[in-house]
């Protein structure tokens, strides 16, 4: 099958052709169910059968199957597998990637992705990567609405067919996702701080206030954590799995994160050491001024969902 | 006025004589709402007269005054000042508790505000916490319902008088909260863990993630950074005096709940330098086994506020 670019005005490739979801999880089953609401025709590949069941009931997929034939049609093809999953494809799910497919991930890290699939012939790749929520998982997670308002990224590079590219840009904006592009090691870099970091200051957290908090301590620690400790320990208390799938795979950008974090969490201590309240209520001042900038206030989707 | 002891089934002292409310902010305004849904007499002092015509609009309390003379007739008063204020009560306010008054206070650490006022002839006080939401302030900021559920902890010492202590414990019930005694040094240590310690590392994590965003990444940093950045930076955020007076008048325990932290932050650093990605897991799988446990169903309020 010949390239198909998607010019201005044409039909996009998701409307064009079966859209094939390999797994079913939060963002798979939020994609199905989203796609199937724009009339798309969808076709989902899970790994066990009990999951087909259920995403059939759940009506996640037009066609769900355990058999990786089912994604023989489909023009485009969004792995929305665990990252390890993801960077450890098996062979019979890469045997059945339908030839020139676009091809798509949405993955929390990009730079180990695009080795791994950014070169594969027959296909065409685009990494990206969808920031909806994390704190749901399985057949049970989707949810119609996921991405409306939310970034989906993608790490375009030299190799990147600009028309596949295209392609995946029409499915984000079509389920209400913020489109950005950046560089591979950028995005990399900036997830480390905003996303892999907090997971780790959170469960230090939690692990000092354990420790602070032995012997008679401990019920009082308990009976006394409120919502300011609830909210930063949030991340800390969340998926073992993918806390350490995030670190195993973004270790460089983390450990650079970690090093940043170091030096001002040790600079704090040391106003609070020094007892230097002017500079103290600065330094506390200038991160209540900074905030409001991680959190403007999202563009309006370009494109609302139906319902 | 001879010692007013509750025993079991007296009237309370906040049913039989007018409660003083020192402050209208977020607790004295809430205490004001909740004590007159009960049928309670409450007088008002405020700072300034622009507040007193708010607060008798919003109806804080039945009588709202600047004048320190509005607590004459009280039995019961409660300092919701802020810290610095009720570490450093002027002298007007001093004159002007009524003798024998049951006095308690609201500050959120206990070892110096009985320091301060412990000890003080001719009043009768008790330390105490109330632990309510503190993003909200000033004369707006009251509302009704705001102790149910919550932990308000008292720190009695030995000079505390039983009966004052009964007084205080029977106006927390009556609001909803849920009462807790304990040594002045645990409450320290507790609240150092739970409550000032999270304000650091999570100013340390914004200040972090505005370092190693800059240039080119800043932008995307702002972009891409989601719910769990935003949990996690929610109280490094927060008000700055607020976090600064915490610091300065709790600085023993933070600092060593700092440097637990310190360990602990460190020890997750260097699984990450190492790739041990199964200490690692084990790490993150204790933390969320370890979360619930600070966040367990509190018990039922003691007592139903009406509407």
């Amino acid at each position: 099958m010949a390239n198909q670019r998607q010019g201005e005005g044409a039909v996009p490739l998701w409307q064009l052709r079966p859209v094939g979801l390999v797994g079913l999880g939060l963002i798979g089953g939020s994609l199905g169910l989203d796609l199937q609401a724009l009339g798309a025709d969808v076709r989902g590949l899970v790994h066990r059968e009990s999951t087909a069941v259920r995403a059939r009931e759940r009506g996640l997929a037009g066609t769900v199957s355990t058999d990786p034939g089912v994604l023989a049609d489909c023009g485009l093809v969004v792995i929305a597998l665990p990252l390890d999953r993801l960077l450890a494809p098996d062979s019979a799910l890469l045997a059945a990637m339908p030839g020139d497919a676009v091809v798509t991930d949405v993955g929390s890290v990009k730079g180990p992705v695009l080795e791994v699939w950014g070169q594969r012939p027959g296909i065409r790749f685009v990494a990206s990567h969808p920031m909806a929520g994390t704190a749901a998982a399985g057949v049970e997670a989707g949810e119609q609405g996921l991405f409306r308002g939310r970034p989906w990224v993608a790490t375009p590079v030299d190799a990147t067919d600009p028309g596949a590219l295209d392609a995946v840009r029409e499915l984000a904006l079509a389920v209400g996702g913020r489109w950005l592009t950046c560089a591979p090691a950028d995005h990399d870099a900036a997830v480390a701080l905003i996303s892999h970091l907090p997971v780790l200051v959170s469960a230090a957290l939690l692990k000092a206030a354990d420790r602070g908090g032995e012997g008679a301590l401990a019920a009082l620690v308990r009976g006394l954590a409120s919502s300011g400790f609830a909210d930063t320990t949030r991340v800390g208390g969340g998926n073992p799995d993918l806390g350490t799938l995030m670190a195993r795979h973004n270790r460089e950008a983390l450990l650079a994160a970690l090093a940043l974090y170091r030096q001002e969490i040790a600079a704090l201590e040391q106003l609070v050491q020094e007892g230097d309240w002017p500079e103290l209520h600065l330094a506390l001042l200038s991160t209540h001024e900074l905030r409001p900038a991680f959190f403007a206030p999202p563009e309006p989707a370009p494109q609302e969902l139906p319902g």
